[in-house]
């Protein structure tokens, strides 16, 4: 057990030293059959509101599982206030936008049904679980909203007073993204975003026009390539957070114990 | 046929206007019994050497095809020369990083077995498959090179002389990607560059060493979540091309003729 790393699973539980958890039935499960985990096991566990906290599995019955809360490991820290609104693309590619969109730190996916978009049902539940099983993985404190999907032009009509908007124009109308995020000014730093990327078939001409009319829109180039939808995304979140969120901050260094406690190295 | 977007298609042949090209075994099957296209079908052909062409399919046999070269679409243009040097990871991930790779504009993709890398087998001509797919998919006008796996030590004791080399670190002690990558003078930028990213368990303590002392090094970090080697890679490429790779020129606005006959609008 000593060499055993922590399973780290998110819950929607309150966390505080010496709470009892309930896990859920697929959590127990998991714990249980999938890792073969026993009573004592070493547990990590994180709601999005109260940090990162040790715990330790115990068993109920034949099928359940809790978690003994113990001491906190990191505090709660926020995410940037960022979306991302995309185009449903086939299953493969949705399901690792959330799971990478989750990985690079957006606070809430949302899904855009645009002129072009060719899949329109979404699974909802299917994108929050991998967003859950990203930040379970990822050492993320908080798991993204994964909203219902909305018309594009609910998007923007709905689209919040000062929140700011980075739109990638793949048709060669942008400034080069480091150029145009190098150059904002503190008040755009400081403001609320949202990264918005077209489906495969790219915007629709009056989808275009409509985003460039948008107050506060940053229009983006992706380099000479075409890129797929989900790459775009992704490439766009990259830049963001490398310019404007978080990644600007020098990051932590990460205590050996901690890191090796977690598999991590 | 008017609005049948042209398929487009990788060959190691030369092109030039009156051509004729033989296709490879898989592209005529592709054509023929996949795409169910018919002899005079719209083509579009690159090499990695010549630009983009105009071609037309042609039929020979039962199962053959060949290609009528007809019109250059686009001049050839060089990829910037950045390698991308990650270790192997299970395959959904690897053949992944083949393709957003290419898309985000690598020159040659170079596995490297580290430390803690678990997968140590490697597909190339799997890994090909998916750049030439993920190239011809993307408007992309080469293919990147892709290497047979080196061991760590050898990466680095063949290291180019002036090849600027990335490492992603994740233990906490690279600068902040945007910064260090702004802060590069004329020399640096105008450099061949190396991405170097390390595995899931992360690189030994002596391979961050021998990284650290190496020259022409820039040490980074991406944010404060902990990245799967994967999106580390992708958001370090997408990174270093918005700051120091073509990302930074803007982006050629495409005719919506060439983008229509691409089906990309």
């Amino acid at each position: 057990m000593a060499h055993m790393s922590a399973t780290r699973l998110f819950t929607e539980a309150d966390l505080s030293a010496g709470a009892d958890t309930e896990l859920t039935e697929a959590q127990a499960h998991y714990l249980r059959h999938v890792m073969r985990r026993d009573a004592g096991a070493p547990l990590l566990l994180f709601n999005g509101r109260h940090g990162e906290w040790q715990a330790t599995l115990s068993l109920r019955g034949k099928k359940g599982a809790a978690a003994q809360v113990a001491a906190q490991t990191r505090p709660q820290a926020a995410e940037p206030d960022l979306w991302l609104c995309f185009a449903p693309v086939k299953r493969a590619r949705i399901d690792w936008i959330a799971e990478k969109a989750t990985e690079l730190g957006v606070a809430a996916l949302q899904p855009v049904i645009t002129r072009h978009t060719i899949v329109e049902r979404v699974n909802v539940e299917r994108l929050r679980a991998n967003a859950v099983e990203a930040a379970e993985q990822t050492e993320r404190l908080s798991v993204p909203e994964v909203r219902a999907p909305v018309e594009f032009a609910r998007l923007l009509a709905d689209w919040p007073a000062g929140r700011r908007l980075l739109m990638a124009d793949e048709t060669g109308g942008g400034r080069p993204i480091a150029e145009a995020l190098g150059e904002l000014d503190k008040a755009a730093r400081a403001a609320p975003w949202g990264i918005v990327i077209g489906p495969e078939g790219g915007f629709a001409a009056d989808e275009l026009t409509a985003l460039r009319r948008m107050k506060d829109v940053t229009a983006v180039g992706l380099g000479p390539r075409i890129l797929r939808a989900d790459t775009a995304a992704l490439a766009a979140l990259a830049c963001w957070q490398a310019s404007v969120g978080d990644w600007r901050q020098p990051t932590p260094r990460l205590s050996s114990d901690y890191r090796s406690s977690r598999g991590a190295v």
